[in-house]
């Protein structure tokens, strides 16, 4: 259930002489700590889980993973690209000795990142040049997308606790809504390790890819991740989690943001409605 | 008299299990195609030559380089970074199989490049992920950027003999009247092979450090190139031109570009003039 990207990435770790293991979830998208134990040992290098997941939501007990790999002296690193803006970033309570985020998801200009080194012996250029960002990533810097990120930034530090709380409040009312409707609804990823702000969710029978056409004139909605250039037929995500095709098929994912309003929900309340009157 | 940078490269290809030669140029900062003859044969993997020098603007002569390379079935690769805007770039004329370019050196935003690629099958991608920019270079593209790159790119293709004409003429002024004054000029880089916009010289006794503090304040000037973070102590290009400490120290290099006007190599005349008559 890897999608190509991760596959790629095993393959090529395993041509430079790595063992990469990529480690299954449980039903609810979170990762199995005794899992994580069994597959740790002292000569593993390092670790990496999301801190968020992009299509369900779920957010990784970070903290508990960290722990693992402190006991056995492994790095750890987290994608928390969907993190920020949505709950609290804290990489001392977190444990994480390497945290990426990515400036577009908290509304900052495309193309530009940041990644967070606890200990900059830890790493490595991956390739030279002019010796920009202290040696470890040479090339001209992007002054616009830098001070636009760091804009975004400040942005997010400020106004998350608002924004979080607001999108909670309108998953919840979209939730409840669709759970409402005259239709069996499956929902994907832990109800209450959630980032406020991404709803996966599917009808019983309607296949994601119907329902996307049936609604994608008036809400912005995806069965997959927007990260791939390549759709994939079944979102990887959905499929680790274990359940059958039929209902994984049935997975769409709707994502609330700062400028998502009461009205956005009620509207899409509206188009699932009719998707699924249409649909029975 | 490799530039730290260069060192790395070749430091890093020899774990990689690669051999890497760098090859002198001759005293007018050309290179030696006898040596790059010499250099390469069947099992050479590829050759990399700058188009235009940052530091002293010398033109290569890449199409004899390419001969030489393709009679082997050598990749030849060019960093025609200052080229475009300025001379004009011909992939096929030049016979390149791999060329680069950057933005904001023909007045695009920064942060941003090419790489063109005569053939992708050349190519493997150092990194994996979202598969963007056909698997070659995963990562969400900075939208703002590329669109700015694009416009610069056409502005360049467009103008770039109008640029050229008329830097060349004011490059032509600023040399006469350097040459005109009371000191000894020594000036660096083929006077033929040119790109117009960049002169490298300085005045015999005045050390290239001495001669920017002076004129500064009136002008953009500088002992080195801008593109690495640290300052070194000695332009490694002018070291690689193989004449005395005591002639390259006194290197500065001026750069002229769309926006330099008539009034502004006046005033670097007058500024050079000063420091001239101060420093005898």
């Amino acid at each position: 259930t890897e999608p190509a990207a991760v596959l790629e990435t095993v393959e090529d770790l395993g041509r430079q002489g790595f063992e990469a293991i990529v480690l299954p979830v449980e039903m609810d998208g979170i990762v199995d700590l005794d899992r994580i134990e069994d597959a740790v040992d002292d000569g593993t290098l390092i670790v990496s889980a999301m801190a968020v997941n992009n299509e369900i939501g779920v957010i990784q007990p970070l903290a508990k993973v960290a722990a693992i790999c402190h006991r056995h002296g492994v790095l750890f690193h987290t994608d928390a690209t969907q993190a920020p803006a949505r709950i609290e970033v804290d990489v001392d309570a977190w444990g994480v000795d390497l945290l990426s985020i990515s400036s577009h998801k908290i509304y900052g200009p495309k193309g530009v990142g940041a990644l967070y080194v606890a200990d900059d012996a830890l790493l490595q250029p991956i390739s030279t040049g002019g010796g920009q960002e202290r040696g470890l990533r040479s090339g001209t810097v992007p002054t616009a997308l830098v001070c636009g990120f760091g804009e975004a930034a400040d942005l997010a530090l400020e106004e998350w606790p608002t924004d979080a709380k607001r999108m909670a409040g309108l998953a919840t009312k979209l939730r409840g809504g669709i759970d409402a409707m005259q239709a069996e609804v499956h929902h994907f990823g832990s109800r209450e390790e959630r980032a406020p702000g991404t709803l996966s969710f599917g009808f019983r029978g309607v296949s994601g890819d119907k329902l996307v056409t049936m609604v994608e004139d008036e809400i912005a909605i995806s069965t997959g991740s927007a990260c791939s250039s390549e759709t994939a037929a079944v979102s990887h995500v959905l499929a680790a989690l274990g359940r059958s095709r039929a209902v994984t098929s049935t997975g769409v994912r709707v994502g609330l943001g700062r400028f998502t309003t009461e009205q956005d929900i009620e509207a899409a309340l509206k188009a699932f409605g009719r998707a699924v009157d249409t649909a029975a």
